[in-house]
């Protein structure tokens, strides 16, 4: 389902995997929309002076010139444009630029192809789908959106059906407080240094936290609080780590692990098992602000987290106004790619027609063209075939496609060719049955 | 419903305008689906010397490079990536690259963003979505696709409810035969001259056609041939012409004109009136090898063509295999933009929530979620309220975001806020009317 790569970094699917990438889209939006999320698209591209925003992402830059610009025409660099290579920046953007007519809080979801110029050898994606969702705030914004997105992105990730995952959640201020409390100050530099857990392992991180100037013992607390998991609350465990290392608990841990604990009982209720508390989520944690996310799917955890994302006190700042907000992501297309690549879904066929109408002889065309006009008129996609070969042409034309009938006009009769058994049938009244009716994407059971 | 554009050519819409434009796009995908055509997508970018075959569109690329390109990797010009600027020349590299895997003729529909670096002074859209679809052969293609596609379009355009549409159709072979009995040898110059019939009016293009060499006599003739209309047979009314000016007809000039009868019959039985032959219609056809198609919307004809094509001879060549195919091209951007600018459709609400739960307390916020949960389940979008404001309050959220109904958990009551009705209510069983459970789009009668 996978089609020829001519450009390494820029996937495309045949059209089975399209069909794939399709349902993935489709349940995405239809999870989004119920959740009363409005679809926004912005442009491709963005000032070079809003992209470098972020300094260091500027290296995964493709920035845009007009071939035939005129000499003498060229602009300052920062007027130039790129290619997006996230949506949260454009959506930013977007929301200060039309604040006015937006209705706060404002939830959206918007999947579109982002870009970075990663080095080809590298083998990751230059050119990937991605679909956000978030909460925005005119000024300010409730805890309980913290509780809605997650959930919003595992209602989503079940209808997909793709099987188990797990959204691990970890909290600005509780982690924050906890080294506050351990007497940590670089609070930043530590969660980088306790983000490499899986990379480096403990020795490493050990030694960056004593590198940091922190004590053997802050180093040793803040890798035992990075070891702490739950589905439930998770405050017993934390305060057991600062009391062995004779640190007291602060304000700004305490009001942490209370929304973490809210996020936990509320998620429980509606996703027994699948969000989980783990201390080591530290990346974002530099930006983000509150409540952070990551979701693994199981036994496919080295493909990392295929959906991520936080709470941000200011999304966007316009003059006095900020813009707190809430989101997360989804990587479409690593997500597709996996699907495809390690057969996890099959495809029941690779166009949309369910019936191929035969053509009995080319004079008669007209007559296998009312046939398809009848059967679309009531929702049912065929095409007619392209010549009036033999009926077993016409018949082998339909299996390699997987069209799964072949109508005979002239006898109005349908054939289902994987039984073999044809009946006759009025072209205003016979329906497929429903799993014929599109193509079904289904999970296969490994 | 448009939003704010910082940048010109990147058009971008408000919430209500993304609905017009998925209602299109959603339209289209169904008609193109129920007519057999498979999704494709294909990346944004394609080598520059790829884009460049075609040279007179080299001045329109917008060309890729990374931001922190290592001095002395500089790629050769030819080598660099390129946006590309329609779907075609994607389309066929597509098709030679994956030609062993796909099934011919293959049905094919596409819809994405194309880009074209023209001048922001020309105030024509530089990000654009387009909507094409192809039907392609390995090494021949039967005409009746040239009869199929561009009533697939009609049927697409009609679906989308936007009023009265006109095809004008042409063809190659019967131009090209009508000009070589007349002894005018540069076809292709001529058919340049013609298409600016428009343009610079009769008396120009007898200019230019006296300036190709042609005589006054096959000028002329040559000029009551392009004011040639009919969705009947126009072949009397091209004998006419080329015996007034003394010609004879030849056998291309016969299998022209056989075709477009043919098209035409077709079409005058499957959609009256909407099919028209216009032989001023050139554009093209120095490129394309049969049909020729352009699409107005009537009453909007200074919006020009909203929906092109043809029939080529070779898509694509790889070795000795060419591919021919037939297609035609939709300007999903810019016919969007005219339904919003010009007020030609309403949407009944710029969000997808039918429902908006109302919250009695904060602490309750829970019981207003398990409403939401049940409505979801049932397919009725929705969302919770974010504050436990006072209920005028609650519905004054609902009123501005055009969301119908207000459910109070607490007495499992449902008001529509437009009628003031208040009703008791299952969350279990309460379904909105058809006509409130997703937001429509209504054409504005004029």
């Amino acid at each position: 389902m996978i089609a020829h790569t001519s450009l390494s970094g820029f996937p495309e699917w045949l059209p089975a995997g399209r069909i794939v990438e399709n349902h993935v889209l489709d349940t995405l939006r239809r999870v989004f929309e119920l959740h009363g999320f409005a679809a926004v698209e912005t442009r491709a591209v963005e000032p070079l002076r809003d992209l470098l925003r972020k300094g260091e992402t500027s290296k995964e830059v493709y920035v845009l010139s007009r071939l035939q610009a005129e000499a003498g025409q060229d602009q300052k660099e920062t007027d130039r444009l790129g290619l997006h290579f996230d949506l949260t920046v454009p959506f930013a953007r977007y929301v200060v630029e039309n604040a006015g007519k937006l209705a706060f809080p404002f939830r959206r979801y918007q999947m579109q192809k982002v870009w970075r110029g990663e080095r080809p050898q590298d083998g990751r994606f230059r050119e990937f789908l991605q679909a956000d969702i978030d909460v925005v705030g005119n000024g300010e914004l409730a805890f309980h959106h913290e509780v809605e997105v997650p959930l919003v992105m595992a209602s989503a990730l079940q209808a997909l059906g793709i099987g188990a995952f797990e959204i691990r959640v970890n909290n600005r201020k509780a982690a924050q407080g906890a080294y506050q409390a351990l007497g940590i100050d670089d609070v930043e530099a530590t969660l980088r240094a306790v983000d490499k857990l899986a990379k480096i392992g403990a020795d490493g991180v050990r030694a960056e936290l004593l590198e940091l100037g922190n004590s053997p013992q802050a180093a040793d607390a803040a890798l035992a609080l990075a070891k702490i998991r739950g589905t439930a609350d998770i405050g017993a465990q934390v305060h057991a780590v600062l009391s062995q290392a004779g640190a007291q608990p602060n304000d700004l841990l305490a009001a942490g692990l209370a929304e973490l604990s809210a996020l936990l009982t509320q998620a429980a209720q509606q996703f027994p098992g699948v969000v989980v508390a783990d201390l080591s989520v530290a990346r974002g944690l530099d930006y983000y602000t509150g409540s952070v996310y990551e979701t693994f799917l199981v036994g496919h955890e080295s493909l990392g987290s295929i959906c991520s994302g936080g709470r941000y006190d200011s999304l966007a700042v316009a003059g006095k106004r900020t813009f707190p907000g809430v989101g997360m992501s989804i990587g479409v297309s690593r997500l597709v790619s996996r699907l495809l690549a390690a057969d996890l879904v099959t495809v029941s066929r690779s166009v949309p027609s369910a019936v191929l109408v035969a053509v009995t002889e080319e004079e008669s065309r007209n007559e296998s063209q009312q046939v398809a006009a009848s059967l679309r008129a009531r929702g049912i996609a065929c095409e007619v075939s392209p010549t009036a070969a033999k009926f077993g042409k016409q018949i082998k034309y339909a299996d390699r496609r997987g069209i799964p009938y072949v109508w005979f006009p002239a006898t109005q009769e349908v054939k289902d060719i994987r039984s073999g058994e044809q009946v006759p049938a009025d072209p205003a009244q016979w329906c497929p049955p429903a799993g014929d009716w599109w193509p079904t994407v289904n999970a296969v059971e490994k």
